[in-house]
């Protein structure tokens, strides 16, 4: 146990990751009382059942009033409305963040509502699964990823570090950008990588000469693991791409430059320059998991997990 | 225990997918002795070391003499040469067969070669992980896992009918089609995804704006998983682009096509078609993991494998 960072927490939207930070930071005693608040009824009414916090409420304001930190994790395209909704109800020297993957465009939402007296510290998680909704979310998923804080000039110092020791007590390692930077890094190391994913599993849905259940049926030689990403949240990522547009279509620029490259490379049958490339990409791979951003057992370990499952079958009564 | 399928099994290279197989024979009492031979030296010493066979060649045509059963699992490229060194060494009604990714052009390579009254049926494995050499292979690779066999005109059914059976006893289910229609579905389920896992990495590595040093910390945001498979053999996969050109470059084509729209979507802020493609995925990665070829985990389960090491750890002397 930690010492408490916050009295009252409030959570704004308790998707994935608004009931990843609801779990840990009761997990880790982290603060003092959880209000939540969500548009769907639905969806609030599940966090009343999971326990998720201490008050549940379908008004963001009466939610946010007399909390020290609001946490607001909602599609991007959404968090103007929210700060619209919640900034005449948040008490002065309170902390407003976010989570949203995507920064320049959220501070160009959400700062012009925040009140004089009130600090706000965009931040981003980079963890998540492929899952969402409250059921999805669990206490260490931000254990061992970082989480990237975009203070806005004029934000006071105290106050980015009270939410960096917040992040920090949840497992994260905590490092602070410019919110425009943060857009471009984000670009190349998610942004991308899912629009690709999401692509090619429409563009295989899409083949006459090959079936659909062929292409699920021989998934293993690749594919499969560009489908995990491309079941994300639908409404999150049209967000992302809506929001971060211009580092979106800048790093997608560079792709599909590179991609012609090696699609020329393999016209000409240019095997020295195909080599090149698959040769280099090793090492990259190899200070991921240097650095602990993954596991270094092969498939992601899919064999361990398919045996300690069949295990846990077999001794289960 | 299975009854012996082959008495007599040579094997021609024996990296991943080799050593893979000499496990699996062995393991599952398959074949009564087993002879290894590959163009290193160095890793023929290790397959001797590792005690994968009981006969180890530098010379294949020594290996496959006396052999009921060869499989040659070297880079597709060298299939033709390595045909032309065992032939004069066969055994009449002698199964020949591979595991290369690519399948037209290997019966290209390969059929000329192969002696009257000897068999020959081409196979694939659709199994692999991002690990190379003698060391990597380990007996359950093929469970639960596709092998496509791509007999050709005037093979004998009997002969098809051995080598899926010695599969289905590795735990493969085994499928049979064309060679050109193999070609085109590895090309959407296994070239393309690998092309593109290849390009981004090269992408990332590239930028001067956004450092590798940050590329590698905030993988966690999906970056991470293209470097898997872009950690695969390098000469291993030159070899399947430059030998399957047509399917690569037609299934290329429409990926780009289909990118092209998606960037057009973003540029003009069209959120509609943005959701509507990535709400579609997801049906996708269901149907891949209700037929057993993925994992339910959330991110491939990479949880699950930390607390199941760390576990080990702390229970280590």
């Amino acid at each position: 146990m930690t010492e408490p960072v916050f009295g009252k927490l409030a959570l704004i939207g308790i998707g994935l990751i608004g009931s990843s930070i609801a779990r840990a930071a009761r997990a880790y005693g982290l603060v003092g009382e959880i209000a939540i608040s969500t548009r769907r009824p639905e969806t609030l009414a599940r966090a009343r059942e999971l326990g998720l916090g201490d008050l549940y409420s379908a008004d963001p304001a009466e939610a946010v009033r007399g909390a020290d930190c609001v946490i607001v994790s909602v599609p991007v395209g959404a968090s103007g409305a929210v700060a619209e909704a919640i900034a005449p109800a948040l008490k002065p020297g309170a902390i407003v963040s976010d989570v949203g993957s995507v920064k320049g465009d959220v501070v160009k939402q959400m700062a012009p509502f925040i009140p004089e007296g009130v600090h706000f510290v965009p931040a981003h998680p980079v963890a998540g699964t492929e899952h969402s909704g409250p059921d999805a979310g669990f206490a260490e998923l931000f254990r061992g990823r970082w989480c990237i804080l975009t203070p806005v000039p004029g934000t006071e110092e105290a106050a980015t570090e009270r939410l960096a020791r917040f992040w920090a007590a949840m497992g994260s390692k905590v490092e602070t950008m410019t919110p425009e930077h943060h857009d471009m890094v984000l670009a190349i190391t998610s942004h991308i990588p899912h629009l690709i994913a999401y692509n090619i599993v429409g563009t295989a849905a899409d083949l006459e000469k090959v079936t659909e259940s062929e292409v699920i049926k021989f998934s293993a030689g690749g594919f499969r693991d560009f489908t995990r990403i491309a079941a994300s949240d639908p409404t999150m990522w049209r967000d992302v791409f809506l929001h971060n547009k211009d580092a979106v279509l800048e790093m997608l620029g560079r792709f599909i430059e590179d991609l012609f490259v090696l699609q020329r490379a393999i016209r000409y049958a240019d095997g020295d320059a195909l080599y090149d490339l698959f040769a280099r990409t090793r090492a990259i791979r190899r200070s991921i998991i240097d650095v602990g951003q993954d596991t270094a057992a092969p498939d992601f370990g899919r064999q361990v997990v398919e045996k300690v499952t069949a295990e846990a079958d077999a001794a289960a009564p």
